[in-house]
């Protein structure tokens, strides 16, 4: 919690929204294309066209390293897959789509009847146009995925089965960026960069934290901002393992995974269930947006999983749009551009800047006048005419502030009891404090 | 909390509640024509008939004196107010209505044309026959408050305007009674004076609280019980200015104002928002009404607002009926002695009484044989048939306060657990007290 | 709470519900015609017939023996009762009813005309073809119960009365049956026996907690199993009063009676309201009914009066069906063995078995990997295909077991956390501790 002094102090410029949701759809529009599994030059490629916004540090962590429970893997690339029928016609093609091939599948080259093709095949029945996403990290094996009305209209017969893939020592990659504050108390922003093809999933929290990491740059801030991109689950779980020294310096944490679809927004809270960053959160959407969805912390969903693990508990919640799972674009094909828009980046961008700003400026204020009421009148901060029925509206704030600011509660508390945005609160605390009649609680009486 | 033996012994009258609805509202229509402000002698007038029936203290204190962050104001009166146009007839006469003048005008004496003489009026477009109530208690300031249908109509031309008002220095007045009981713990009731021809706000509250203070002097009380009437805002800033030093004797407290609609009831917690006051208000109003509303503080409203600022943080509650601001009525000419009724006077004084009651009757009590249950029957204290469908009711008050009364529980909390109302509770622990089966905590085994 | 080692060592072989509720509907069908009350032979002929199943001791408490605020009534034993008109036909005979008279009746031999009978009859004119149960037993008095439709013929004459009851110094009889387990902590069951043919009312109290004593006869348990059939309010109160020292052994206690039916189920919680009894029985309630009532303790009802009396306090709930006094059978002659069947009998000892299983096998884990997510899918406890929608759920009570098993939650709380049932987590804990993923807390590295 800062004193009034540097929350005067420093400039929170936001962003335009409306030209970073475009800025941060081109962005995501770019990564897009490229196959990323959880290791590989994918990964690689994703982060160097990221680079280009911000001077983030790329981290390659070796193949049968130790991290806690878990090893790094071998490294995987693919240069190219197909199934050709009897007559030699491609009938499906990694080229066409890398979601055709399951993630981490072994080097195969081989014919073989369309029964035993079928054990490798996956595909949707209930979505019959759609090509799934699969993977296989933690299993050699191999897979095909196809829309569900090509698969089951194979004909029997031999195909010729091609994956040009490699599965070798080499390396885990991540990418990570700090932006330093006045403090060294952190806010950890993260997005998973294993996912290939898939916009929503999530080419849109890579390029929404992105450019606001970029934009940050430009602005002076109380506390860092830490950025970290790395394949799900494996790639927290590494960046715990060589951190651990510096986790306690993280006092919010934000998973951004499924930002740019207009459903939602969905909240899932941290662990701890009322830490700052879960009642910023809930605020901040709830001011917001029509009906958000704010859930209890769950040990299924994104990379607060590893965050949350009772060993290390930080305050780490998470943000998407419609929730993971449940909406039929989810893990398919018809996650592609199409399904998110600027406009969602956007306001997903607005919602977590507001979190920001709380996170800078909420501080508890003390009442310098705390019998009775001081009076406003004379002090200009206050309607001459008594008997109005709107007056009492605009000094509320004030009023609020004054009533509660007992030295226990911080401006999101007032804010909270209030019922008021806490931007209201905050200009409220800052025209009372440029009165003389509040001051941060702690500082001398000014 | 009292002992037993006090709750026993002290004889707690309750008024005749109709005979008192009628003299209330005839004492408020005894008020009703004066022209109070927050001083001057329409305040000094209104404790003159408020003393017919208790002999309370009326307090000057001058213009000048500091208060808190307050100055008392220079004192106003006024004797005669018009608007008369160009051919001298008069259009507006503060004889027909003290509300036609904004209270605390400055004098005025001049003509001048229809579009100057709008700057200074007031009026309500959507109740276009109304006269509204319009103050200017802090800026130096004129204006005439008429119905918006006669100010549209205002022709072209010249008029003479008259405020024949004195602001000058003199003092702010205030009343204070104290009904002395056993105890030097106070419960205080104020109601504020400084509203002019206004019906419910709050005629209905000073003539309240006036007869039940007149009705309490015949009665033996636990507690004392201080009246406070003085006017909004700077009154109780004053009167808390000069009384810091006993202030922690108030053990409960409950502004009073607007009580005679047939609205609400409307009753807004003290900050604390679980004081004794709160939990017995919201007790009796629960049960005697079929849908009171019970509000959380806030720090907007009467003069619970400087009780509960944070400074003093008293269990100041207020009592209305309909939430003021939210009935057309409010702060206009229609808040008229047809708009408060004896029956919904007598009902707001019955519901205090009945707050009085639990604040004089609450207690801890102990089963004196708390291992099973104590044999009632052989007592005298239950139904000798068994397998009657009936019969458990009778006795569930009993078995309440003797499974509850572990020595840790009110009365009132006891009453709230089993969801009956206070004096049910009450009148089975005065039985079991009497069958020796309780004690009051504290007290020994009798 | 137990330690893993326990839980895995000891066999809670659960009944087979549908042959079990066969079972205690035939033995409830034996104990139905016998005519019981607070005293006399209808109990020990009953506790007779239990003793077939289980080889409890029957406890003889002799006539004025005090036991806390009570005193042992006489021993009331009826052998023949009828009401004949003038002209000698028997118009009511207690050899068809054991309702037709009121419990604990003295002796009658006298002929009385129809005005002075009535004042002796008790019929529901709401439910003119049904007996009523009427009882005495704290004042002297006699009765007769009859049909409405049949007291309201009664012709105008004399009729002859014969109660040939007894009521003599004897003894109060009560059973206690204890099934030993590792531990000394105890789980108390309880139904009462005082009710004469009321087959719900609580023959299927009385049979259903028989066979489950029989039950555990073949079973290892952790905690000791205590068995109490004793006459309502005066057997509890009895009981307490001799075993006053023991009491402290109880960890989990239950009222059993009124579970035949086809209603609720309702569980009324202890006193305390969040014992381990109410949190374990409010689970399986909700896991295995549509719509089970949960009620707060309240001081009328069955037994749970006497054991959650503030001197005790013990953690002992109800658990009925209907709830008792809701239903048109309620102490009626409708209240037969047609108002009760196998499969509510059997659905009822499955619920109760269900609690067992939680006393028994609840215990706090701790998670031996707390730091990011153990990798399961290396121990094989997890799918290898990543991306399919369903596979998530398989492994969703591991991932509550790890994250949750920071070593202050028990099973039982994680449950609830998770909203799954207790086995689903358990078993989850069972296959990661056989992983080595978890340990009880308390209990060393393993």
């Amino acid at each position: 919690m800062n004193t009034m002094q540097d929350a005067a102090s420093h400039e929170l410029i936001a962003p335009d929204f409306v030209r970073a949701g475009a800025r941060i759809h081109a962005l995501a529009a770019e990564l897009f294309p490229i196959c990323r599994s959880i290791t590989g030059d994918g990964v690689r490629v994703t982060l160097a066209l990221m680079r280009r916004h911000v001077d983030m540090a790329v981290h390659e962590v070796p193949t049968g390293t130790q991290v806690l429970d878990w090893t790094i893997p071998r490294e995987w690339n693919i240069r190219a897959a197909h199934i050709k029928d009897a007559s030699g016609r491609t009938i499906v093609d990694f080229a066409n789509s890398n979601l055709h091939v399951q993630s981490y599948s072994v080097p195969v080259r081989k014919t073989l009847p369309l029964a035993e093709l079928r054990k490798h095949i996956f595909s949707l029945p209930d979505q019959p146009d759609l090509i799934p996403y699969r993977t296989t990290y933690w299993a050699e094996s191999w897979g095909f995925c196809l829309p569900h009305r090509q698969a089951s209209a194979l004909a029997e017969g031999d195909y010729d089965v091609l994956i040009d893939s490699t599965l070798a020592d080499g390396a885990l990659t991540y990418g990570e960026y700090l932006h330093r504050g006045a403090s060294e108390d952190e806010f950890l922003f993260t997005a998973h960069i294993c996912h290939p093809s898939l916009a929503n999933d999530n080419c849109s929290g890579l390029a929404l934290l992105t450019l606001l990491a970029e934009h940050l740059k430009g602005v002076r801030t109380r506390l860092s901002y830490r950025f970290l991109f790395s394949p799900g689950t494996i790639g927290p779980i590494t960046w715990l393992a060589r951190n651990e020294a510096g986790i306690g310096r993280i006092r919010h944490g934000l998973v951004v995974s499924g930002v740019g679809d207009g459903g939602g927004p969905t909240y899932k809270r941290s662990r701890r269930g009322d830490a700052e960053i879960d009642r910023a959160m809930a605020h901040v959407l709830k001011h917001a947006f029509e009906r958000p969805t704010l859930m209890d912390f769950e040990p299924y969903g994104y990379d607060e999983r590893q965050f949350c693990s009772p060993g290390f508990d930080l305050p780490v919640g998470l943000l998407q749009r419609s929730r993971f799972a449940t909406f039929p674009q989810y893990h398919t094909s018809a996650d592609n551009l199409d399904f998110i828009a600027p406009e969602h980046l956007a306001s997903s961008l607005q919602a977590i800047w507001r979190v920001i700003e709380i996170a800078e400026r909420n501080y508890t204020p003390r009442n310098l006048f705390p019998k009775g009421e001081p009076q406003l009148g004379r002090r200009g901060l206050y309607a001459s005419t008594g008997g109005d029925k709107e007056g009492p509206a605009k000094a509320m704030a004030m009023l609020w502030v004054l009533n509660q600011g007992d030295g226990t509660r911080s401006l999101l508390d007032i804010a909270e009891r209030a019922g008021m945005p806490f931007h209201v609160i905050l200009a409220a605390a800052q025209a009372l404090s440029k009165a003389g009649l509040i001051a941060a609680q702690g500082a001398g009486r000014d």
